[in-house]
């Protein structure tokens, strides 16, 4: 949903939300032609941009959420809320809803 | 639903629940013309009015919840209790449906 | 549904239940016009009458309710169990369906 | 469902099983005419016979129910499980599925 | 289903399982007549054939179930799982299931 | 679902999981004629094959399973997961979802 | 889902997740003709890749999961999340969804 913000930097999730911003697929093939926008497949891979403090668990103690700012991680293919700033999409997921970390492959 | 207050300041929300009301998109383009109000998109942000005492935990003690009075928010797109007071609506949300505070950006 | 009851005053609320009645909007506009009791909007207000005892916590402990009665509530537009006694309806709610309370205004 | 019992007395219900019957709406209008059976509203009322020993807490302790037999009380409008003794119906609900406790009229 | 036991008595019910066989209603009216196999309505009474040890509690002790072996109980309307030996229908039940007990009646 | 496996002997269940292999019911009748495979009865009675190590209780200790290998029981007639190794059909059962132990009848 | 990675190896489970590969089915029938791709069982049996570090139990503690790099296991019909790396599928379950482990065969 849309809201008046003009920079996502604003935006301070709450207990376990982690705010991701999705990677964008090329939209060119390997040999240089432009694939058009609706056949580009959606990836599954995200940048974290900010982590709430995390849920409380049964004691009111924070549970610390597994990601960070700057990680690349795998998302599921569902779920999630959507934050719309000026024409990029942003999503919102649970720490726990993030499949896995993506390190520099060794 | 409609109720026969005259001002939202009575309200006094019980639990964990936060009373917010839905920030309004401009009803004008950037050049100055208005929008037709059914083509207005409405907006996932709020402004928290009121804070109940937090819900219970195991043992009995209050929850204390993550957003005050004046925080911005991001409410999600479903859910809530809606309370119409003359023309306005106002939300009831629970603490942990609220996703983000948003702060002055930076 | 029906009872064989002349007053609601002989309905003790069991564990954490709330009997209350709802609010009774106008049936006459502001310049004094009879409305049609269909287009009378339902009120979300109602006037808690009897609370019951409190549910048990997981240590057998009453957890005592939130409202009180006399109190001035916010009652979900769904749910609740109906009481009819006479020509009168009256609701039964859980202590933690009633969303807040109204106090006069400030 | 039918049983072979002659009479309710024999059945003593397990954990937190309340045993009620429902009581019968007057089939004769105010001004002494015959209501036929199919227009006679089913009561919400009922009448505790008996009552089980309440159900285990995490401990392993009884709950006591929060009703006795010879207790007029509310039941819900749907649910519990009706027993048939002869062309009686009986009901087993639960002992927290018991809306209020009807008493004496103040 | 069906099994390849001559006889129910090698059954060991698991856990909180209670293995019982369903009452047989009178195929004949009080006059002596038969009434045909699909017009007997069923019975919610059974017989206690025999009992599990019981489900674990939250510190692994087990919660002795509330009937015993030769008990006569009420039997919910439906779930349960039947089993089948030669042309003898039984079913098995959570201890928690089971309604009520049946006593000689008073 | 298929496997590459030669034999079910290398198949390690895990948590409280339990390999069983159903019963085959005679494909003959008393008389000795043959029943075509479509009309044989399928069998809620299963051996266990082998046993998971327990699922771990709340203090992670591991809860033993109540049935061992060699164990004769009774299966319910849904769920579970199917293994076919060659020709043959092996199934996945938890611990708690199986009914009954088969002894000797007395 | 699509993912930018060259290689399987950058990812990292998080929580009780693990990341497996689904073993193929041979396309070849014993005597050597190809089997259509469409007419290729799937296989249940997978490799484990990579192994989150355990799902935190209700003291914050990490429940080790039940198996490691390199075992081969047996994986539920349905669920699990899958990430496509060029062109091969790989799949994530957690921990306790994974059926059984694989052995050499005794």
């Amino acid at each position: 949903m849309a809201t008046t913000l003009r920079s996502i930097r604003g935006v301070v999730p709450l207990l376990d939300r982690i705010l991701v911003q999705r990677m964008k697929a090329e939209a060119k093939t390997a040999s240089g032609l432009y694939i058009p926008e609706k056949n580009v497949e959606k990836l599954s891979e995200a940048k974290v941009l900010a982590v709430g403090p995390g849920a409380l668990d049964k004691d009111g103690k924070r549970i610390t959420p597994g990601v960070a700012p700057g990680d690349r991680v795998l998302i599921p293919p569902f779920g999630g809320s959507t934050i719309k700033i000026g024409d990029e999409d942003y999503l919102l997921f649970r720490d726990s809803e993030i499949l896995a970390k993506l390190t520099d492959e060794k």
